[in-house]
């Protein structure tokens, strides 16, 4: 049976931080052989709000792929492309937005809480506007049956589903197909920030990236935000909103002995620092073998960009298909 | 010396009439020796407000074009292109998008009385809205110099120069070519409709068709506007917003005969059947021959889209040079 294809990706604004990993980069490597995969460094969605600096959009766009191979991503499974590369996104976003109104585009939940944290007002880039557009454009190039998503961005599958069904309906052909959001396991939500914070993000400075040095993430794990009541190490103290065991249900194995600390915590005796050197053991263990290997693609660059260029190659063909479809459909493949 | 580059062209919604003719047809055959010329067929233009009758702009394609040739546009000398065949065009748009904020779009004069006239209200699609920055990429891909417009396309050509100026100085470099409107000459206005109207068009159904057959021609020259006080043939009458005039300042060579009518006309005893019977001796002159070659054009279908391919590879050279040197700019020409 042919397998189904799957779209993921990410901006490349900034470097990937454990919150992305337990999130959704662990995720991918365990569908890499389940699904077809494209996963996509959305270069020019990220240009939408940063067309003023485009050099940090470069610069990342190197640091996600690292990213990507450090924790797993298998390029011979999976497509690693870059949206710039596949010009034919820009035209399918063109002919949607023929049939979307600006109303039902202002209407879109998910930009309209991203306009408001941005605080664009007067100056919202067009570009902005539209990415749900442009976002169904990448959808619907790569023929994805599923988008693994957050349940904040159920609008934006809707929206693209709206826009196919409205597409296939007005030309009168089954070009485009619909998707699936695959939302995250029950409890499986965001990793917080070290202090706490529901979100981990570069601008809040709470972040622990896969590729922090040793001595980095322990002086971040140990300054973490715990049970701000568990004051003596004898005190009784919560386990429920303390960062520290959060992130420890995320990335520890021995799920007994988790069990017991929590316990123990609970009941008394076990002093913060303890904890976190535990957090800290578990954490540089995994990340070392990251790290490892984000060195040696960082001094294989070359190999890095090829992997890029064949995905985006790969990429290009599925989309360069769906376009021709799209193009048909309107009539606009006159000297075909 | 090098020639300038001029854009021009319509959006094929309709065949042309004699007010696109005197209006800028006309005036486009005088150009083709002094500018190197590319006239495009805007199809995907037409499709953001036609996006549910993809028909009507595919049999007007045709229709434009052989509009075009039998007026007198040469092809050896002009590159005719379909807009729709040049990819480029999209992301060069897209790229634009991101440097014009929302507010500034719906501060277009242009699109702003547009979208009135078209009564969209709640239903504006997305792609009519941005259609300004859809224009600033056609003009920018060809490093057009001159545009020829009228005095309503004002702001149009503003907001293809604030691109321009805004996206050399973000990416510090002289990427874009600012354009200049090529304006008409004084008097030389807008030709009226049939019934007096300010405006020709096919919704009013007050236009005269370059196609139209001898028969028509003459059935709308004697229902033509005249002066509605000139009611007896000795009545002095009025040569001024009086269609048939104004038609025959457009049409008629011969001057001394047309400034001695008017004359006559004034001090009464010149009735509207003969005056409408020499314009449509006039009309019909001209038109025969425009007629005549559009048959021709029509037998040889093959050949007119011929012409349309070739104009679009030629003129899809200059914009992927264009849009090259953009994503040169913006760096994400990762792979070169």
């Amino acid at each position: 049976m042919r397998k189904e294809n799957l779209l993921t990706g990410d901006r490349p604004t900034g470097k990937l931080h454990i919150g992305h990993y337990i999130g959704s980069l662990k995720n991918r490597v365990q569908l890499q052989d389940q699904y077809n995969n494209f996963i996509m460094i959305a270069d020019q969605q990220a240009l939408t709000d940063n067309a003023r600096n485009p050099e940090k959009i470069k610069k990342n766009l190197t640091e996600v792929a690292l990213d990507y191979l450090s924790v797993g991503i298998d390029p011979s499974k999976v497509n690693i492309f870059v949206q710039s590369q596949i010009p034919e996104l820009n035209e399918l976003t063109m002919h949607y937005l023929n049939i979307v109104t600006v109303s039902r585009l202002k209407r879109n939940l998910t930009v309209k809480n991203e306009i408001k944290e941005k605080n664009f007002s007067e100056s919202l880039p067009t570009g902005f506007l539209i990415y749900p557009v442009s976002q169904a454009a990448d959808i619907t190039a790569f023929k994805a049956n599923v988008v693994p998503v957050g349940e904040d961005q159920i609008p934006m599958i809707e929206q693209t589903n709206e826009i196919v069904r409205s597409f296939n309906s007005i030309y009168k052909r089954d070009v485009l197909i619909e998707t699936n959001a695959l939302l995250p396991e029950k409890g499986l939500g965001r990793l917080p920030g070290i202090d706490g914070k529901a979100k981990m993000s570069k601008s809040l400075n709470n972040a622990i990236y896969l590729s922090d040095s040793p001595d980095t993430i322990q002086r971040k794990v140990m300054s973490m935000y715990t049970d701000p009541n568990h004051i003596r190490v004898e005190d009784p103290g919560n386990v429920e909103n303390n960062t520290v065991f959060t992130y420890l249900e995320a990335f520890c194995l021995d799920k007994v002995k988790l069990k017991e600390m929590k316990e123990h915590y609970r009941r008394g005796g076990l002093g913060d620092v303890k904890v976190k050197k535990y957090l800290n053991d578990v954490l540089q263990a995994e990340l070392e073998t990251i790290r490892n290997k984000r060195n040696y693609y960082e001094k294989n660059l070359d190999y890095v960009f090829e992997v890029l260029k064949k995905g985006s190659l790969n990429a290009r063909s599925v989309a360069t298909e769906t376009l021709f479809g799209v193009r048909e459909a309107i009539g606009i493949n006159y000297f075909n």
